[in-house]
């Protein structure tokens, strides 16, 4: 096989992506908004430049998205490729030992913001098309490209954009290089993203506040009317008591289970990573399969009463808890909140009050772990490393991947390039320019077993 | 038996209070400073006035309590009278139909701030006093009068006072005239006030908050940990379930459950008037009862994790609880605070973290309901209101009893004169001049009593 990218080229390619991160691309910060501008321009460029013949800056209700397709490969598949070209916002600057948007190489990283989240991995993308066409004169299939430009403010536009641009986006799988690898000796594909619903629980158990000397004893308190129901969320075991909550939930295969036993991954080293005083977790599953492939209830805020300093001598008559759920496939927000707000009209004591408000909801989205796509990665991958490839899944949620299966049918494979301890959303933001010019090779050898395997 | 008090002198009465309610004494407000120590230039003046041999303002840490006797009764018991001569802040000023410090009688109420809480109910004995002298040219009994000028901000300076002067007021019992009537057809006397231990429970499970997509399911919650704590505080009966917090509690008299319910309370009527949804306590005591003679447990305040607006995916280190206790005679707050650290290290959640601050505790403080001080002040209302006045008890904490009894070994009664809804600490604040007089005469027939009866 002949070599894919030169020394020289990849020094080319360190300074094309320079040029990218050097745009201060901040969508968070209005201060921002013509760097954000320009950089969607930037990008367009780019992609005219590689070999693109369709390129067009698409309008959203936000900032623009960077369209662009290569659908030359009769008879090959779609794939769909999704990144976004927005960055974190750079603070608190004085932790940085290089400005932020002024990119600099030191001991084999580059540093500055958004050069793991996302640029960094998208130019291993651009590079790869860039090296497709110019070994081959054409890409090995039919390609479609997705950069958008409001990832880091939770992508408003970009449902309502898609819903009215499905057709354009019609393709056979998606691809995101927008997490880490799983470690720096162990490459990964990542095929399953947990899903979310968020609530919030406000009980009430009078009109107003009381004196708790004056009525102590005598009259129902909001907290513990609210704990007498969140005590019934979660069992002992850590299983979510809610009715039926595990009835859809898709049993983890066991060569993914077997597979998660021989990762480089110890319980007393995660807990010390995190820095949490104990691990806990629902009976009969892994720190990895708890955290990936099952589901659970977490309340992650709580509030009642005087929570100022001191002391108060009040009975709250109002208390609110946000309770959220991850879901894995193949449960239903829908379905999981209705059966909520069900257990929650049986356990509520009676004559309590309440309300819940539904904040968001989002599917979860994985992949058949045997879909041609994941295999399609799991091979890229391995050319590059010499090595298998794991499959991992992810216990966050990104809401475009659910997008793209519920709106547009299609599946998502997760191939990061980036390390785990790069810093993303924080100072001194690093790739390794090693795990860049991986990135690229990756992307190189996964179009063309796109084209191989489908 | 003769008139106690002339219509002419009744009305000088109320010019006399009307001047002493002119005086703006508001000891939360440092702009009304010198107000608040002509308020006590005033008592004095008064006192001596009235034919206290011995009369003196005395430094404390804060503003000065005036201090007066007369103890000219040997062989007689010696009865400390204690009363407060500062005042709440008159706001929201827009809701006062008549200037706060402009005292006006309309409809058979004098309106002023303070005329009930407590200038009003404290010149009910002053006047007594002074009919007294008049009268019999000396006091029936040895009287000691402390009138403080900072109870409306919490008596900070009065312990230490008392303690610099324990020999001072030396006395066989105090009384107090700071509460109002059961009702405005049932005069009452209060015997026992509950005491109170103030507790903040923080529990932390990591040295930081971690993100619920990554880490949920695997990982400890700070507020389930603190949830399983408080769900074991109280149990579905309402009982507290501290090991050992029921122990020295003294049991209900069956003569005061039986009056209790000759009382004109319904427990529907309650509810209406606090606007509670429903009305809830421990098995087997009615709402009198538990409000008055049955410790308790209210968790005041509960707060972690994200308590902003909207949604935030964060799983909390750390979360925090305000617990109150309210106890009755014999309960020790110190032993309670004991037995409720204890508990909770054995109810804690293995390797949770926590830390138990101890804001504020105190006596509770029951005075036997046979002592004859109780029974001074029943005769005397008996003699006033023609009805035979029942015991009462108080829900909250009102501290100097509490120092009186564990600090100068007296029992305190609490004879109030003014009515339940006279808007204390409200605008509008009121005192009916029928209550006023009805005081006064009560006063003058308790001193007489108390020489009488021990």
């Amino acid at each position: 096989m002949t070599r894919i990218i030169s020394e020289k080229e990849f020094e080319t390619a360190i300074e094309e992506l320079k040029e990218f991160l050097r745009i201060p691309s901040v969508s968070a910060d209005s201060r921002y908004r013509s760097d954000v501008l320009r950089c969607a321009e930037y990008v367009a460029e780019r992609l005219t430049a590689i070999g693109f013949p369709t390129v067009q800056k698409m309008t959203t209700d936000g900032f623009p998205v960077v369209y662009a397709e290569c659908c030359q490969a009769p008879g090959k598949p779609t794939i769909l490729f999704y990144g976004h070209y927005d960055v974190q916002p750079p603070d608190p600057l004085g932790l940085w030992l290089s400005g932020p948007f002024d990119p600099d190489v030191r001991d084999g990283y580059l540093y500055a913001r958004g050069v793991s989240d996302d640029k960094g991995q998208v130019y291993c993308h651009f590079k790869a098309f860039e090296l497709l066409f110019k070994h081959h004169k054409k890409l090995p299939v039919n390609i479609k490209i997705l950069i958008e430009g409001e990832e880091e403010i939770g992508s408003p536009s970009l449902l309502p954009f898609l819903k009215r641009n499905k057709d354009l986006f019609r393709a056979d799988a998606a691809v995101v290089s927008d997490t880490p690898m799983f470690s720096a000796t162990q490459p990964s594909v990542c095929y399953s993203l947990r899903g979310l619903v968020y609530l919030e629980l406000t009980v009430r158990t009078g009109s107003g506040d009381l004196h708790s000397g004056q009525h102590g004893g005598a009259v129902p308190n909001a907290i513990h009317s609210l704990l007498a129901v969140l005590s019934k969320l979660k069992d002992a075991d850590g299983r979510v008591m809610v009715p039926g909550f595990y009835n859809d939930v898709a049993v983890i295969p066991l060569h993914i289970r077997e597979e998660l036993k021989t990762l480089d991954f110890t319980d007393p080293e995660y807990q010390s990573l995190i820095g949490t005083y104990f691990l806990q977790g629902e009976e009969g599953f892994s720190s990895l399969e708890r955290r990936w492939f099952r589901p659970t209830l977490d309340i992650n805020g709580i509030y009642g009463g005087y929570t100022g300093e001191g002391s108060k001598t009040v009975i709250p008559a109002a208390a609110t808890a946000k309770i959220s759920m991850r879901l894995v496939a193949n449960q239903d927000p829908k379905v999981i909140t209705a059966a909520f707000r069900q257990y929650l009209r049986e356990i509520m004591p009676k004559d309590v009050r309440f309300e819940l408000k539904e904040f968001s909801s989002s599917y979860p989205a994985a992949t058949d772990s045997h879909h041609p796509i994941i295999k399609a990665a799991k091979e890229a991958l391995k050319k590059v490393h010499h090595k298998e490839a794991v499959l991992t899944g992810e216990g966050g949620t990104i809401p475009v991947v659910s997008d793209f299966k519920t709106l547009l049918g299609i599946p998502t494979v997760l191939m990061g390039f980036n390390l785990p301890d790069d810093a993303i959303h924080a100072p001194n933001e690093r790739f390794k320019l090693e795990n860049f010019k991986n990135g690229i090779k990756s992307a190189y050898h996964f179009y063309n077993q796109c084209a191989a395997l489908i």
